[in-house]
């Protein structure tokens, strides 16, 4: 019997999957290298088993312009530990004050508060040091890269200004351009610049970024909506960390202000959208159609 | 009667923490761009009156080598950014919990914990969008800038790997090695970023790059040294924020280990060898000179 589709994007996902996390595994310092603690952190919330989600879409999207393949993995590396620091700290007491996140503990309940503030710090600092490092990255390329990247996850409708709306909108009512902002700035800027990302460091032309920027924007958002759906229908065996939070909380989300079905609607229509995006590159897109399928059927 | 060297020296720091604050001003989002909160707090913390050592030093240290003031004006703002962000982490009720810093309250005592620690995430990434904004600096320096700052304020001999040790060293016995570790880790690799920043950006050549490194290392430890002796020797009034903490919190500092007089000493030592370093540039590396020693002799 062949391989379901689905079967065959997961064995492909598990493949790009083993080697970010080999490149990961060589980028990050050991967990004995001094100081140990901080190290240990880092790795302990960097290999707590995420989907890579980011890489895959930098490493595809960079792949249907032919780029250099070790470049892509280590961009998609550097992306990780952009969003593995985003994690740790979005999980802080002081902010949505998770105990659990992929199945395992939070780093600050492993290592204390100030540790995890600390491997959030050097998570973010340490993708920086990637991203310039020498001849990793096509020749000229870094400064572009590094600036889309800081800016999408930034105050100025990136990742920091999104959390920043999320956290003051908890508990109030939330108006559907609030929720809006929200979303594009706390995850679907970043996902945006996964997948333009990749096909800078490929040296994509202009009018081909256009595209991608259509395609990540809108699977980013659909991503989005899935998250706040899986919150309502997922369960917490599945997902790895508690599910409900966002209605306790009072947290802006889509089914909260659309209602399950319009959100699943909306996201099914953002999908077909973002496909639309990559008709011109015919079958060379079919892993970034699947991926899109992919995120908003998922069950963790 | 005419100015001591002293006064010169001061209206000459004046004159470029004024030209760095324009820059920071035009730089930094509006405090009533949205969301609001945050760049409120970026800037309540921004400038509440920093002496802008790292940006002076590397302004300097580029003047050395006919930098292009516009540039080093650039990344000196860079530099306050990231010392800035590390600043308002240092103060958390997780770490070091300081209700003052530079005579005013803290971010989080303004603000609120979750909005300091994203206020000090988006220095953090602010600066690493304002170093790699296209045509700002010398073409082509961007990466390698970039690099060097990202690896002295990381965990290996960084900045953050300096914090780790320092929170846990707190209430132990700790050796010389140890301090040492945390003072040239802490604050002491940044400083000689910053200078060899400068020098970079200058386009300075591989062997003055390290007499400015011996200069930038010097000044780094005699200025961490010349702080330990403040908290012990300085008033509150003066330097604006709480004094004998260390002690009362068992921090591993120069006077504890090595005695009051023996750490100034050394300090001096160290100041006299960092200007040792300059001899080949003459009275050019005046400033340079007075800046060395005007950090030893600091009352905040």
């Amino acid at each position: 019997m062949s391989a379901t589709p689905h079967d065959t994007l997961h064995q492909y996902l598990n493949e790009i999957r083993r080697q970010v996390d080999e490149e990961l595994e060589r980028l990050l310092p050991g967990a004995q290298e001094y100081p140990p603690s901080i190290h240990q952190a880092m790795r302990h919330s960097v290999f707590a088993g995420g989907k890579r989600l980011r890489p895959i879409l930098c490493l595809e999207s960079g792949r249907l312009f032919q780029g250099e393949e070790k470049s892509l993995v280590h961009l998609g590396c550097a992306l990780e530990l952009i969003h593995t620091y985003s994690l740790i700290h979005d999980d802080l007491p002081a902010l949505d004050n998770d105990d659990l996140r992929r199945g395992k503990p939070t780093c600050h309940r492993v290592y204390g508060e100030a540790t995890a503030i600390l491997a959030g710090d050097a998570l973010l600092t340490l993708a920086f040091e990637v991203l310039s490092a020498p001849g990793l990255l096509p020749e000229g390329r870094s400064p572009r890269i590094i600036h889309e990247l800081a800016h999408a996850i930034g105050t100025r409708g990136g990742m920091v200004g999104g959390q920043v709306v999320d956290l003051e909108a908890a508990g109030r009512q939330t108006d559907a351009a609030t929720l809006q902002y929200i979303h594009s700035a706390k995850t679907g800027a970043f996902i945006r610049a996964a997948v333009r990302c990749g096909a800078l460091g490929a040296h994509a032309p202009e009018e081909d970024l256009a595209r991608l920027t259509v395609y990540g924007a809108k699977i980013g958002l659909a991503f989005q909506i899935a998250d706040d759906l899986l919150d309502v229908t997922g369960s917490k065996e599945e997902l790895g960390k508690s599910v409900g939070k966002d209605g306790q909380q009072q947290k802006a989300t889509y089914p909260a202000i659309h209602g399950l079905e319009e959100s699943q609607r909306i996201a099914s229509q953002l999908v077909r959208e973002a496909c639309a995006a990559l008709e011109p590159y015919g079958d060379r897109a079919q892993t970034l159609h699947e991926i899109a399928h992919f995120l908003i059927t998922r069950k963790t």
